[in-house]
């Protein structure tokens, strides 16, 4: 059930809803006022979703350092590194970085960036998601939210995904948990991840080379909520809990390195004793 | 670029899709025409994408067996335990099944079954798919795709997403290596998931206590294709390229017995020695 919403919502769960790419924006510069663009671009309507690209927000927030730096840029916003793997030419690092999200280069992009210069991502993009609401539902009228998504790989499965890196006026999750499915019975899976889906459904209006940063999805109005509901923060699982919490190389390694000095304390005892 | 997709198809990405929920179909059942129950239920239109809950397709194959032996059907429906950890009144298991997805439970679900059964996945996804697609497409003379769809969890993030386990007709990738984004620079990130964002996409109809278990994606016939397209067994990473290919825990543990057991003959052959 979603929090806050009326009695029923999951009775009138929406048969149909539409994605639409906001066309029209102009190149996005750092003290762009995003929400008067946006609001500007699109007739909006009440229940609307904007999913944002984040790297028109980070544009707009002046989140931009040069390109020579990209290797010191990913260094700087990592705070874990989660795997890494050489290739030829290159390395991967898997890290998670200051948002708390887990993926390559730590957010950091030199595509879709001005020449000569990277990307990073917005400081806190639940703050950004909720200025953006805020200023859009100021200057419309509209009860709309927001969504900011970025492209991450995932484990296990080739290609990305758009996710949910900041969510405002949304209900990041469907919480089913304790409603049965149609035959009564318990429901096994109970937590859709409703912002990541919308992030990646954007995604296929959206696209990587088409100049288009923003889509409005409309007809889903039901997850549509107050701004202070948790945001895509609260998508992020704590490491200590994750069973993928590193990669396994590092695990491995780190495994080996215990086992072994264990091994030589054993040595040593046996030999003193 | 899509694969055998007319030149210029990028420049026709379009600006906007519907998605929409199919509703009236009856309860699935051992050996019915899923093909025709779906030809049926909705008007097709040419570059429709179905995207189909893999659990009717599991009914209709008749791939039920007796709930009592839900923890032998897991067992039996494993290839490679990936992780595991044990919590108050059980144990998570991810583990890599038949079909080659990872996820818990091996796609053995208890929900939206016959009470006292369990369903298993479709033996082979993509021949279902395949085999779903030809039906419909012969029935209607409709070019349209299809992808079975079923719900997992994923690492590093709480909650759950529809993806793709089945696809045919369909482009999973839009695979833009080489291409550039809108200031030409070559992109970073280059082959979205099509078919894992459209199964999300289409969660957000279907629900899972909504007995709508069909959604119909249109408006993105870019991506529907011919029928011998790679299917969604395409989007599995093998793995020995995947820097997450067990858990932590796992990894961890075999590093530990492998540094200890040589630190052990290290000793013995100082001993020898």
């Amino acid at each position: 059930m979603l929090q806050g919403s009326k009695a029923g919502a999951r009775e009138a769960m929406p048969v149909a809803y539409r994605i639409e790419g906001v066309e029209g924006l102009p190149e996005i510069r750092p003290g762009d006022d995003l929400a008067q663009l946006v609001a500007d671009a699109v007739e909006l309507e009440d229940g609307d979703i904007l999913v944002v690209t984040s790297k028109v927000v980070s544009k707009a927030e002046g989140r931009i350092v040069q390109a020579d730096d990209r290797e010191a840029a990913i260094t700087a916003e990592t705070v874990r590194v989660v795997a890494t793997r050489e290739y030829e030419g290159g390395i991967t690092r898997i890290v998670e970085n200051r948002q708390g999200i887990i993926g390559a280069a730590a957010g950091v992009d030199a595509s879709n960036a001005p020449h000569g210069t990277v990307l990073l991502l917005p400081v806190d993009p639940d703050a950004s998601a909720r200025a953006l609401a805020t200023g859009i539902r100021a200057l419309t009228g509209r009860h709309v939210g927001v969504i900011l998504s970025d492209t991450l790989g995932r484990p296990w499965r080739e290609g990305q995904t758009d996710i949910a890196i900041g969510a405002a006026g949304v209900h990041v999750f469907d919480d089913l948990r304790g409603s049965a499915d149609a035959s009564g019975k318990p429901l096994a899976v109970t937590m859709p991840c409703v912002a990541d889906q919308l992030a990646g459904a954007a995604e296929l209006v959206k696209g990587k080379s088409s100049g288009v940063p923003v889509a409005v999805v409309r007809g889903l109005g039901r997850y549509v909520g107050d701004l202070d509901l948790p945001g895509a923060r609260s998508i992020l699982r704590p490491a200590e809990r994750d069973l993928f919490r590193v990669g396994a190389d590092e695990a491995y390694t780190e495994g080996y390195r215990d086992g072994f000095d264990e091994s030589q304390a054993e040595g040593v005892a046996d030999s003193a004793g």
